[in-house]
């Protein structure tokens, strides 16, 4: 049986770190590292809500994502040059700010916007779920900005929130791909968990090969476990 | 209980209907409608490949995805008077090109180019899985068009693709969603299926609530069964 | 003598059909075929007019004219993918608003406004024609939509308004031309016409060599009596 | 009977002048004015034609139409500010491109091409008529920069070429119209007429009511009487 | 010793030519000429200011800068076509705005917005320069404008403002170089002076070789004589 | 006397900090700190040079910067999400890719290219300057990869090059200044300078008051001294 090429059991999360308040400027931030993966996320606050939503009493909370241009193993071209953005990076923003909308409750947030910015220093597969897992940590230390100035209109975190990625390589299910395994993998999916363990989006795609039930069904484990131990290490970093 | 607005059992397809050559021009084309979702496919074969590719002797699938500005309720501005293409188009052109280059051999179809425009005449819900169905259909004729010229390496249809979409609404899991239904929908799912019935994309959303694994587990078996019935059609109307 | 390719009299129309109410959700849709060419036409009413129009008590009557990228022989890029609307398209979408503001009241039609949609879903030549013909047929089923909401402040409808191309095809004058003849036409002119039989406007371009003024006078001769024939169809299919 | 603002005749042209050589480094320039009416034409010739045209042995004129900021009586923003050139802009380039290849003999040419830039220093009505008259001069100054240089192959110049506008104001038809009358024209006519006296391009609009085919034949002529008057001064300015 | 190719002495400008009210229209207009180089600088007079500086009391000028295609040896291609202002463009517009803003006392301006457009016709050296010093001239005019209408909270003017070139052109300092010492020129220097002889802005480049501060001071001393001159030659034009 | 904010002497640098290697992935990169102004420097090698270089047997080197939206005290917008890069960003970015061309022997670096990405992760003032000193550690890191591989052809090294801000704060120049500094500056010049002590860059701006000669000379030899000693620290940094 042949290892994984960082000799991780295939239920092995990598290395994560989470380096809270690594800018000094933002409501709330985070380092957060998936092994080689680093994503600075930080969380901005701002009173009042987009127009459409005004006195709805609701707040709102979005999200952006961007990659360094040398975040990768060789030079992208910037979004910003080429004038536009790529349709890889509106989807991973989509999906970061639906997954904390999922748990946030807008009434509590009052009519204050959080905005999550998810910038991928350096790339190393599963800059999405890193950037979901640390995500949820500024935005609680951006509640807590909030919390400490009297702005919130009760408890707006429901639940936790955090990602994993999970495919098949080789024909086996394994958790938490590098880009080594990422780019041959057959099968790869994101799955993004509440802390109460409930699926909050799934996304997975047949790179290679339809997949069946069964090895649907297995990396739905997968990524269950691994979230478990995500949202463990969340709570750990926010000293909960 | 409750019923469905149009009364269809849960995991009842609305009507599905395929118009084979509906443009003159185009080498497939196909007006499929899933309801009141009217989707204008239209296959266009290039011979040649994108540059990236050229000299592969692997052919290229691709799609592209929008909607009329008045085909909601309500119209919309037109993505070229803004300049950009918005998220959402991204994301679903990425999605369609995907589902179908998971069932095409590459090598068979030689260095030909076929892109399939899906632009969305009416909207009523499920105009992503109405693409796909539609797009296979209309890709099935733009191969019979070079496999009569004679320009095809091999037989590059492996196996058909269909998708549904599936979703929770007042807390039941229901099949093929018209916008009555997905604008209140908790859980929202879309579900690409092989011919053979494998999973080639799962795409599932907490609207609102977070959802267990029972319920995963339903919506699951619903789009299979849901597929299943479209592959049947595509099959009729293809006179397979 | 050679006869054109189709087998029209010089002076003779494509078929011509309208199918109205082609969308469900519209307040007015029309498909205009002018022999193959199929132009979908949507009228959309929006209450209150654009901000420097304000106050003035005067509606609004724009459109937008577009054509889908496999209209065509061959497939065109998308002007959403390229970022910017083409000349042509600018001209046309023009064209066509001015065509329809020269017989609407705006007085009449109150602080309404419609934005009339012409997508070509598949072009053979007169698509510009065939758009503003069409057009009147949604705008007078849009503004019988305003009317039986009481939201007129009078008949906004002065006149109708019809238009149609015409040619020197191999030195013959020829009414409404095929892509065939249009690519071979030595001039090519666009006439629009009132339904009271008036111009409102004429574009005639030498394509291949200028013209002198009895070529022009046969040329509007031609025009004038397709315009005519087409009010006469414009009638019919609103049943008046 | 009330006379024009400036006390012209009804078929009298303003003041016209062409300064040409103002640029000093372009193959052909001139400085056009219609009155109060200044455009700056360059004409720039590089050797070899487009990608699409290349081989051919054809050569290739184009033209682009601008409008400095404060060439009118209130500024305007930058087209290159705002992103995008706006429809107008496109249609008289356009217009103006088509109505010189109307009197080139591309063959003649060779395979050179010739960019005719019109940009408006200072606007007051006709600015396109003034543009194509003036470009005219350019263009047979750039002509002589490629006879002096033996880089034609024939004689390119089929025809000369003028533009002027025509309308009816207070229900008369006048010539030339500055911008006091073309605000309030009933009817606005822009008309390019060869040296020989055909036409080139006829685009007349009914700006407040259709007109009859009487008003159109006392409009053709004013534009007739016009141009010839134009290619005298062409003729004049040009030496020949 | 090597002469200039114009013959001129090192600390001597080029013939320089202010064409006031160049344009009829414009509440400011100068036609500057620095040698061949030719910029139309028109000053447009708004009531008002950008929605950010409301209710300040206190005014606004600021500057954009173009060339025209053809200013130059060879075309450029147009930025409103190209869909984006390059980096030069935008330095060289906000230079001219800081300028000027320097020397502008904003509150006695009242709430009043000042736009200066620099167009360059033709270009050959310096156009940056000249940009300036006939900026200032065009807004002289325009803040007489507002003066004559009892617009003005005081007066604006606190001083005046020139800018010339310098650089370092076969090992020597020399004053205002055109296009062919430019192109060569080892050091780069645009220096902007107030009338009273202090600097507003200095920008200094390294083209080939980076230089010491001896010669830093002999292209420092030029630029200051040059301006000085500059200023004169402003004092003439406005008749003061 | 009045201190600094930070208790700085006026002549005195904030700290500054290399973090070589800081991107596990690029040829060469750094994390640069000047106090809290944080810049993420990563040199990016590709064999070969833009079009209009190719056959010179000359290498290239440029540069990008950049800022993420949190580097400052209130969030910016993405100039990605707005569709187009701003006057100043484009302005540094020029300012860095000329001054590392001023050091470099384009002829000995071969026809490789060198982009360096220049990313402001925090800004505290003086990010434009942290990046040239720490640009000039990263191409030399860069440089190195090169070597090491053989792909020079001679030492493209000719010297080193820092930059540093000085400026006059409530009258009296002072070196290195932070936001608050920088905000309230009466003049603000940034430096840049060889490793031998020349001058590469120099721009000076009277942000309220136009300056003297006295005044600038004091800021020369500010920054002059600042230089000197980040030229060493860099030379620290590398180990040389």
């Amino acid at each position: 049986m042949t290892s994984r090429p960082d000799g991780r059991a295939d239920d092995e999360l990598r290395e994560v770190c989470f380096t809270r308040g690594w800018l000094e400027q933002a409501e709330g931030s985070v380092l957060v590292e998936f092994g080689r993966t680093r994503v600075l996320v930080a969380a901005s606050v701002t009173e009042g809500v987009p127009r459409w939503r005004k006195g709805s009493g609701l707040g709102w909370v979005t999200s952006e994502y961007a990659m360094l241009p040398r975040a990768t193993d060789t030079r992208s071209d910037r979004e910003s040059i080429k004038g536009r953005v790529g349709g890889r990076t509106h989807e991973i923003s989509r999906l970061i700010g639906r997954s904390l909308r999922a748990i946030i409750d807008t009434a509590a947030l009052g009519e204050n916007t959080v905005v999550i910015d998810c910038d991928v220093l350096q790339a190393d597969g599963g800059t999405r779920t890193a950037s979901i897992t640390g995500a949820y940590v500024a935005l609680c230390d951006a509640v807590g900005w909030l919390r400490d100035r009297n702005l919130l209109a009760g408890e707006p975190l429901r639940d936790s929130v955090a990602a994993i990625s999970v495919g098949v390589v080789n024909g086996r299910p394994v958790l938490d791909l590098p880009y080594s395994e990422d780019s041959v993998a057959e099968v790869d999916m994101n799955v993004v968990v509440s802390g109460s363990g409930k699926f909050i989006e799934i996304q997975g795609t047949a790179e290679q090969e339809p997949f069946d039930r069964a090895t649907l069904d297995r990396l739905l484990d997968l990524a269950a476990g691994g979230c478990a131990r995500l949202t463990e290490l969340q709570r750990a970093a926010l000293g909960a």
